[in-house]
């Protein structure tokens, strides 16, 4: 009998996980190495940013999501290199993984384009723990606002920028200000907590620049009626403690916004994996470093080793990449997990089309953006949908029924119960702990 | 007119809280400082820790608690000194908060017992960051065992030891018999979870110390039922990265436990600024540091300054003292804002009464034991009164709901929703992070 074909799959993400799930029924023998013990809901990331949503909420431990699955192995570790010529992939702990077929999903990060040093002032989004930070600063924030006793800086105190006008900016802003307008006024005995300016800075003409212009149109006016101050057509040229210095697109002349509390949500880069793997198969890559794969998501001259998700450079259309979207992760892992079955029994398929959903962003309660293609809305249906889809993709029962019940109540109470400042305030003389989580 | 009355309560726990919810309905200024943001419902901790509850289910931020009581103001701040004569407290911004009447309720932390350095290796469970720690600890030692090759040290990895057999150390034993056995067994394909060996280890001649002998008795017996290997009349003389040594207490052999992760579950200290009151009013303190108090809880020769909770050293009968639980800072609290006003008001009250409640303990899933004095019992029947209790006493409205159907899913599924392991894994060259919350 021959030995069982032996899949690695590096990552536990929506690419890596929908792989391994799709491969269920096979018989392979299947390890996820994850240096995280769980898979993130990230399009959720930014409900836990603002409170409304817990960590466990938006995360399960990968061992169960997939206990039933007795062919995956799960491996809590970080992939640290790789030799594709003798198919072993190093992890931290010194061993070497054999395999066969290589699945390459780790993701991508945030970048400062070049500015790390904005990092410190300007927190980005994309772990539980980023997530948790936020929600410390912008609970902070309005905490300091209350200590302050000069009335310029209880202002600074009181204004935040995002940066970045994305789905995950702008679902930020619509947030922030709802905090700010509907949740917090009562707390506070000193500050009028509906006084916080939000801005929105974005680089190109529009929010949401990804989307149809009718969606940017209806977010950018629901964003209004919110009371965020939106910037299009701006650039950041620095950030320090007390603010963000912009200048727009066309002009030369600086501005200076006074805030105490910058997020960021723009820019993309790749991880330490991710470009270890281009530089020893010697791959293609994009601007930011992404792998740009053939048409069945392995890597030229590497039929054995797919790259799927955020981390793959793929082209949908001509002139248009599949979007750094959970649909592309999902339809990605399913595609490389049949390929690779394909592959195996000497059998050939087509190449990867990404089926194209639509999109949809939030914009604080009751509000939203849909667009799927032959039907566009926004407004209340939109946001509904956006609700019943989310709910829908969350893996776990208990997640589904918590989440839509803590929503119900956020919703009756307009109260958000996860406000939770963990790690020692700013202000505390110890630092140390600074960003936990709660 | 004359000015109202302030009053500076120092610590948002129990004391503090109950103490300033008693004042609700007086016509006086309360300024109520925490360093942490949050009420924490401390005999829960242990439920973090072991995944079964998460962060915002044990905790609520002090603002929402009291936002609807409008003589009270919250400060985000650590109080750092105190000058009695002058009636002013210091907060880490350099302000003096000046007060007509102190109530100081800041309560205590876990000690070492002088080895500061065990603090690394065996942490303990005080605040909700220690909670999650914990829990990372116990979750990355499953994970760390599935990796190993080598036999003795994957046996290390599954071998747990809980110093201290108070409520604390009991709940903790108890808790992770049920994950070793219930809860993991199904997500692991290398390693037994249910081989894991847990030492609970403990001073005095039984567990539960302070309980009356028979539940101690009970306890006991219920902790073996569920595996817990229970040291007695043994003392720590040394912890370090690989295990624990201890000592009979009238033995000098002392004995070497191989384990990976030891849990703190002993030893009381008082904080900088407990300290920092006892120093500057000269008053007696016990032992360990606590402020001998006078019978209406005020420190001797400074009858505008109470202490409540943890941080008092107050006799209940001849030679028993008040207990370091929820109802001594609640009866205190309580008893501190009753006199405050009587001494505004000039009338004279009694003496400070602790009213024994009587004691409680849960072993897990089911087991318990509890001792109302009038009548004593234990297993299924205190487990559920304990359960009842518990939710009562958590505030707010919506934990109550939601940690009843975490608690209801939990035990139709016998999984624990919260295994999230956040900060990075300790096995990945990053150690920055670690010990973060989730």
């Amino acid at each position: 009998m021959a030995e069982r074909h032996r899949i690695l799959i590096i990552g536990g993400g929506y690419g890596g996980l929908y792989a391994a799930r799709a491969l269920a029924r096979h018989d392979v023998d299947i390890t996820l190495v994850d240096r995280r013990n769980h898979h993130l809901f990230s399009p959720l990331l930014y409900q836990v940013a603002t409170g409304a949503l817990t960590p466990s909420e938006i995360a399960q431990p990968l061992r169960l999501i997939l206990r039933r699955q007795q062919n995956v192995k799960v491996l809590l570790a970080e992939a640290t290199g790789i030799d594709p010529q003798a198919r072993t992939v190093r992890i931290d702990d010194g061993a070497d993984l054999e395999y066969d077929s290589l699945i390459v999903a780790t993701g991508t990060k945030h970048s400062y384009f070049g500015n790390d040093g904005w990092a410190e002032y300007a927190p980005g989004i994309k772990t539980l723990e980023d997530a948790l930070q936020m929600r410390a600063r912008i609970l902070d924030a309005f905490e300091n606002a209350e200590l302050e006793t000069d009335t310029a800086r209880q202002h600074e105190w009181m204004t935040f920028v995002i940066v970045g006008a994305g789905p995950t900016g702008v679902e930020l802003a619509g947030s922030l200000c709802e905090i700010a307008r509907d949740t917090l006024p009562r707390d506070f005995r000193v500050i009028n907590t509906e006084e916080a300016l939000v801005y929105l800075v974005e680089g190109t003409d529009r929010v949401l620049p990804t989307y149809p212009r009718a969606s940017s149109k209806a977010a950018a006016r629901q964003l209004a009626q919110l009371g965020v101050t939106i910037r299009t057509r701006t650039m950041v040229t620095d950030i320090d403690e007390a603010g963000v210095t912009v200048r727009g697109t066309e002009g030369t002349e600086t501005t200076r916004l006074q805030a105490r509390t910058v997020l960021w949500a723009a820019g993309v880069a790749v991880g330490r994996f991710g470009r270890a793997v281009a530089e020893a198969t010697s791959a293609p890559t994009d601007r930011v470093g992404r792998i740009r794969v053939d048409d069945d998501l392995t890597i030229p001259g590497f039929p054995d080793v797919w790259v799927v998700g955020d981390l793959a450079a793929v082209e949908w259309t001509p002139g248009r990449m599949v979007p750094g979207v959970a649909q592309g992760g999902i339809q990605g892992g399913r595609y490389a997990a049949r390929a690779i079955i394909a592959r195996r029994d000497g059998v050939t398929i087509p190449g990867f089309t990404y089926k194209d959903l639509g999109e949809l962003a939030t914009i604080g309660r009751l509000r939203a953006v849909a667009d799927f293609r032959i039907v566009r809305f926004s407004g209340f249906p939109a946001w509904f949908m956006w609700l019943a889809i989310h709910i829908f993709w969350l893996i776990g029962l208990q997640n589904r029924v918590l989440v839509m019940m803590r929503w119900a109540w956020s919703f009756i109470s307009r109260g958000r119960g996860s406000r939770l400042i963990t790690g020692l305030p700013s202000h505390s003389s110890d630092r140390e702990g600074r960003g936990g989580l709660g």
